[in-house]
């Protein structure tokens, strides 16, 4: 199967998209054989929903269900609406029991059944297991295709075994070492097996003390875990230590870019996974309520603004600079915000540094403060000629950067306290305290010193 | 060694902060004990240089090096500054060759020629050929250990050979076939290995094509191919096909994990890896390069607005309502410039479909713009009683949501081919256009039609 750079991509898909913009079905055909089906779901996304039809027609069965299961859940959603129903069964039914998990729930319940039916009974209890748990779980995450041996039995025994069962699980790098109840007591690297003499036993080169996981960890924690101990896979435990199956760094790795997406996108109110050329109704509509908050936000500001009306009237010079202020304490409080999302995230922000982090982050934007000021009130005097404007401007960029390092630090962790995402709502957040502040104390010291 | 949760580890901190404070040495010697050195690490980046100094005066030396390698770069710079160089040389000594290419290049030249020297020959040119490489490519991301066996031998001889080298090294999941020039001809998994029968031969079971890189690939295209083709482990070669070394998903992981960090870190001109608790003087200096940068956009566009001072002078609702327009424009353009920023990065969207994205994030901007204008005139009419007013606000917000749909797709897309990084860069170029468009609009129209 043939592997391919970003660059061969986007060739790819220009061929794919002249192909059929020219009726060119050959052509189509013959860029789609032999792509590794991660390459087809990365075309599947690059193309609007009318070119996703006609390519999607051309591709090799086979390979349907490996492609529904790495497109985004926006694209995923939209070919399976479009399949018929045969279509559907036909190519879940050619993936691992596992991955079946993931595509289930977004299907309808009459093709569910279908795709149950067609199972044999082993791999329908596996998915019950799988599907009992939520997605975002270690039990929605694991796989539950083990290897499991007793701890007293021989290494020769063991690769004897090995041999008359057969090819191991994909991703498999360790066997899991149980007891009688099936309580998990060790793994075995297969890199230990194999190095080890065979007439040593299980016990003796097992690892006693693995990283295990309950059924009902957080996919957060466990990518976490996975990140922080430089984990292959790890085993998943019941509250009785019984083994119920593996997580493997792949399916983590999925964890990992998801997180790094919402803590990118949530800030931009979007939602992650999302087809880029879903229709434009529902694009709009799902972004809309994001720009109705910040509308609220605006329209606060604006009312602070308003009750100064008199004092721009009197001297304009305030509304032509009343916006610097603002944008720079949104800008360094975006900073300050951004560090402290982050270290939360990883755990190095907790209620035990906060104060720390807050004296910090308070000089910091003191100092930045202090710097910025003198050059606005620089650049004020010289285009206004007015030494005392130049004076208030100054000091209402030092009172909201200093605001703004204090509602950086304070709003993520109390939006944390209060059960909000803070990657969602703090931005908004932040950026009306830096355009109230920033406009209130410019505008207020005018109203009280200048005019 | 034990492996701890986000809570256990904020306990930890909050425990070493008190015994610190305290000067409870025992009990701060009491939670360090049996740490994992990731957890040490995780305390080491959560407490201010003063502490850290304390802590780490108490962390077992044999753990040190580890510790090292985990730690966020600007924490590893201040540790290392205060370590004497007989300890650096100490700590560093117990890391694996590949390990200490991470380091090396963070120290003075007078501690590498020492550490060089208590090498041995093979770990030292082990470790040139691993420095040979920049740290951003697939040879800089690679370990050296490599394992290889010959194609024409049996499974039996391979596992025969295998138990008198003994352990192998860490994360390895495959071995590498070589023909008599050392060209990498396949892999063979032990998992293939461990259950196939021991009289067929190494070519029988091989793979032959794996996803191999050569030593130049940038690592951001492994982690790509890494993420993309679900990869634990792939051989790296040279431009001759000569095996060089192996990279593994673990540091694979570091590189997404910085990739994802560098996308947050840059919208908000932060340097990632930086040591929270770096000097009040040092941050400050590193964040004020992006407030200029904001101050210089924001005084852009206050000219504009400058150039209406007469305007508003005669209708100061005017400059009560000016921000709306312009934070509306900012909002959405972040919207569209999220998600063309990622695709980007994910490949998805290329020059091959860009106008495809344009035309729809264009229907979006405008839908939303007609939508939140209509919304707008009648807060303005409400507020101001000025039916024109209100009319005049809804066109220019809809021009402003029109062009930042316009700059959130052109602008990252040019920065790219300009060659700077449209995460850093589009940001501001961004809310730029969005402030200048916004104030020019609104501003524009009602000099022409209001007053």
């Amino acid at each position: 199967m043939a592997k391919v750079s970003a660059e061969q991509n986007a060739d790819n898909l220009r061929q794919i998209v002249a192909a059929i913009e020219t009726g060119d079905i050959p052509s189509l055909r013959a860029v789609l054989v032999g792509l590794h089906p991660a390459d087809v779901a990365g075309i599947m996304e690059s193309v609007p929903p009318e070119q996703r039809e006609a390519v999607w027609a051309e591709v090799d069965p086979e390979i349907m269900g490996e492609i529904l299961l790495e497109v985004a859940d926006g694209v995923r959603d939209d070919l399976l609406r479009k399949m018929d129903g045969q279509a559907v069964v036909r190519a879940v039914h050619n993936l691992d029991t596992d991955d079946i998990a993931d595509i289930l729930p977004d299907l309808p319940d009459e093709l569910v059944a279908e795709i149950l039916f067609a199972m044999d009974r082993q791999d329908r209890e596996r998915l019950d297991r799988v599907l009992s748990y939520a997605e975002d779980t270690a039990g929605g995450l694991m796989d539950v295709d083990t290897v499991t041996v007793r701890s007293s039995i021989t290494i020769e025994v063991v690769l004897r075994y090995l041999r008359r069962r057969g090819e191991l699980p994909e991703n498999t790098n360790h066997l899991f070492v149980v007891n009688r109840n099936d309580q998990l007591i060790g793994t075995l690297l297969l890199r230990n097996l194999v190095s080890a003499e065979t007439n040593r036993r299980v016990f003796e080169i097992m690892n006693k003390d693995p990283v295990k996981f309950t059924a009902l960890t957080p996919d957060t924690k466990v990518a976490e875990a996975f990140e922080r101990y430089n984990l292959i896979s790890a085993p998943v435990v019941d509250d009785d230590g019984r083994l119920l199956g593996r997580i493997t760094i792949d399916d983590v790795v999925d964890v990992i870019r998801e997180q790094a997406d919402h803590s990118v996108m949530a800030r931009a109110g979007l939602s992650e996974e999302q087809d880029i050329f879903a229709p434009v109704a529902r694009t709009a509509r799902n972004r809309a309520v994001w720009l109705g908050v910040n509308l609220l936000t605006a329209i606060m500001a604006s009312l602070v603004i308003g009750q100064f009306e008199n004092t721009i009237g009197q001297l304009v010079a305030l509304a032509v600079l009343m916006p610097i202020v603002a944008s720079m304490g949104g800008n360094a409080g975006t900073q300050t915000l951004t560090i402290v999302i982050r270290g939360v995230a990883m755990g190095t922000i907790t209620s035990a540094n906060a104060r720390q982090v807050l004296k910090k982050e308070l000089l910091v934007g003191g100092l930045n403060g202090v710097i910025w000021a003198i050059v606005l009130a620089l650049v004020t005097l010289f285009w206004f000629g007015d030494y005392f404007l130049g004076l208030i401007i100054a000091v209402a960029m030092v009172i909201n950067l200093v605001v703004s390092a204090l509602a950086g630090v304070v709003l993520p962790l109390a939006l944390r306290k209060l059960g909000f995402d803070p990657a969602l709502a703090s931005g908004v957040a932040l950026t009306t305290v830096t355009d109230v502040i920033g406009f209130l104390s410019f505008l207020g010291l005018a109203a009280i010193f200048l005019v």
